[in-house]
This record gives structure tokens, sequence and C-alpha cells, in this order.
């Protein structure tokens, strides 16, 4: 089963081609330049190189968010483009999900991190048990770093995702077991989306062009603003 | 700094560009195409999406051996070309030490094996303490999967290569506690060899493209047999 997965929810954007569980290619760029100007030509020149057209694909899947808003929305957009155009089904997954994928034979608990702005992380807990698919212990949710300190206090928690490092410096003196995702493996990748969309496709759980949506988990900060100031500024 | 790191020691082809510890840009295959059709367009690509030229970099490593003699002779032979070109520096770096490096962030003893045929493998021993680099426990070398299992009968050793599964079907009733590497960390990758390339090029310990050379560890096939012939039959 070929899938094209799409990872853009952050800084960096990726693209990977999947047969199974099998990588067959990828490619990865964080050099600054807009997801818009990257993310389609890298997945025109990876199906060039391996001689394949999207037809011949069986489907898509995305990082979904939750994330940067350009980012996932650029990256929706393109899998709903390729959906639709080939008539394919296609799969958004959760971003922090992805994550958890990365660090499969690791052991213990995870905690998967975005930085939200303003004091908060969008978190996703998940237990590692070696070689099994990560299990989810938390839905995705937007919290403030110290809600997170206080659950996972005593724990060897293992942080990954661009607020890694972030929760890991604030947090270090009151959750003393923390321990940093290696440094290949602690932001959201492509093959983190494929593996986290495989079972949904072999259980037919798709979606199609017009089902796919953006998970964002807060509202856009032009939102915030707006409605801040129809509600005089009382209302977040 | 930034280095171009080529890895093509085996059936995959992968390529990255790294500023420090910083991955900045990625392709990888493994589609059943030769790695002289796709090496170089893949580098070529990954220059060109980040608006840089072979000039602007700081040097460029490679995998080189052992492995597959083709895949390390046009690895090498690329390398060599983009050093002379540029007048740059380049590094060339054990293809076991790049495997390495892929698990770091776990801790124990790690065995990195490629699939030497008839019975043996290619294989260097490192130890891994989380964080830290790989720290060598033996050179590089060729041995019978029999013997490496004599050397690692009672540990917990964690199997990265791609002999990683043969030696694991081959050795796990006389070795109980062997561990597979996770699947998407099997694999030798650039970012692997960017990673033990990075302290060379930091100590000044590089090479010029006259001096970067394939390491094989033994005679191709081709020179066996007609080493072999010479000798009536009677020399390896």
């Amino acid at each position: 089963m070929k899938i094209l997965s799409f990872e853009s929810s952050a800084v960096s954007a990726a693209v990977c081609l999947t047969d199974g569980q099998k990588l067959v290619a990828a490619s990865f760029q964080n050099c600054g330049l807009t997801h818009s100007r990257t993310l389609l030509p890298m997945a025109e020149q990876l199906l060039d190189n391996v001689g394949l057209t999207p037809r011949e694909l069986d489907g898509f899947a995305v990082a979904a968010g939750p994330g940067s808003f350009t980012g996932i929305r650029i990256g929706v957009a393109t899998v709903k483009g390729l959906s639709f155009g080939t008539d394919k089904p296609c799969v958004g997954v959760s971003t922090l999900e992805t994550m958890a994928y990365n660090l499969i034979g690791m052991t213990g608990t995870v905690s998967c991190v975005m930085d939200a702005r303003a004091g908060q992380v969008y978190n996703a807990r998940f237990r590692l048990n070696g070689t099994g698919a990560p299990e989810r212990l938390t839905p995705d949710r937007a919290l403030t770093i110290a809600a997170l300190g206080e659950e996972i206090a005593q724990n060897g928690e293992i942080l990954v995702g661009d607020g890694a490092h972030l929760c890991y410096t604030k947090l270090t003196q009151t959750c003393p077991h923390l321990v940093l995702a290696p440094a290949h493996l602690v932001y959201p990748s492509a093959y983190g989306v494929a593996m986290a969309a495989l079972p949904r496709f072999l259980a037919g759980e798709t979606q199609t062009a017009q089902q796919l949506d953006a998970v964002y988990l807060r509202k856009p900060q032009a939102e915030q603003m707006r409605d801040r100031q129809k509600n005089g500024g009382n209302v977040k």
C-alpha cells in the first residue's frame, strides 16, 4: 500500500513515500523557506525520482494539527488537492501522535509538546512499550506548561516535539526526571505521519478530500483578537 | 559548519545537509534504482531547494565502507569529485559507526552488522550511554555470524544495520537477549554519516579528494575469484 505523507506543522517540511511499513523515499527541509514554496515541489521531485505519479498511489496522509496555523493549512490543502485530483482516499492524523511514533523502540511515558505561545503547549501523552504502537494516555489538548508539569512531576517522562526544549528548561526544577528525546528524533517526521496513518488506511477508516480538515485546538491568533475586540476585550 | 553527507553503502541512497548538528535538508531513496542514477541528482535537487551551491559548503562526508562494493565506490567517487571540484575538505567515515549514531538516545551495547554473504557479516560493536557519542568496543571487521554470536551470547545486544534481521534469526536460539533496533532506525542514514564526521571536521582531521578512499575490509568477489584461479584454487 503506497502512501504519500506530508508533515508541515512547524518550521520544517517533510514528505515521504511508504509501501506498508517500508520507507521508499523521503525528503526533508528546514531552511526557512515557506512551505507554500517547498512542499509540493518536494513531493513532485520525490515521485519523479522513483518513477511514480500521484494516480499510482493508494492514498495520502497529512499531519492535520495542532501546529502552526499556516503550516497546517498548507499541508492539509496540498493533500486535499491531491486526494480530489486523483480520487484517492486521505487520512489526517494528529501531529502530536506522529511524534510518539518517532520514538518507537524506547520504553516509558512520552509527552509530545509543541510551543503554542503565551505559556501554553499543545500536548498529548502516550505510553511506549518498546516495539508496539504508542498507547494514547490523553487527548490532544492545549494547556499551560505549569499544568503539564504538575501532571508529570514524578515521571521519567520523555519530551519530544518543538516544545521539548522549552518544557525541559521551564520544568527541570519541579520535574527532576525529565528526559529529552534524541536530537534526530525530536521533531515531527513524515514517516511518523505515515505510521500513524497506516492502521487507519488498513482499517478503511479514510477520509475524502471534502472530509479532511485541519485541527487547530485553539482559534488562530487573528480570530482571538477579533473576538476580543467584538466583546470589548473581556473574552479570550 | 555546512556539510553535505552521502550514504550509499547498501541498497538505499541518502544525502543530507547539516549545519553543525542541525539537519537542514535530507533526501532518501530505496526504490531499486542504481545509485549512479540517483545519488548526484538527489544532491543537486537538495542544494537547489535550499538555494546553495557546492562552493558555499564547508565540506563533504561519505560512508566509505564497509558495504556493497559498487555502492561504496559510487559514494566515494561522488564525494571525491565534489571535494576536488570545490577544493573543500572531505571525511570518509565507517559505515558501521554511522549506524551506531542512529541509536543515540538508547542505552546498552550495539552490534552494527551488514550482510557480507557466505555466512559472514561486517561488524563493529559500540557502547551507547544515552546522550553521548557511541563508544567503540571493536574495530570494523568481517567475521562469521557464529563467531559474533559467541561474543555477544549473554548480552541484551541491540542489532542494527542491513544484517540485523539475518543475525537476529540465526542467533536467537544461542543469544536469547538480542534486541532489534526500531524499524525506522535500522538502516544507515546520511545524518548518521554527518554526525560521525562532524567531530573530525571540528578537529581539522579532514582529507583531500586524493586521500579519501573506500574501505572494503575484504577484496571484491571478482578479485577473490581471480586470486583463487591464479593460485590453483588453494588461497582465499
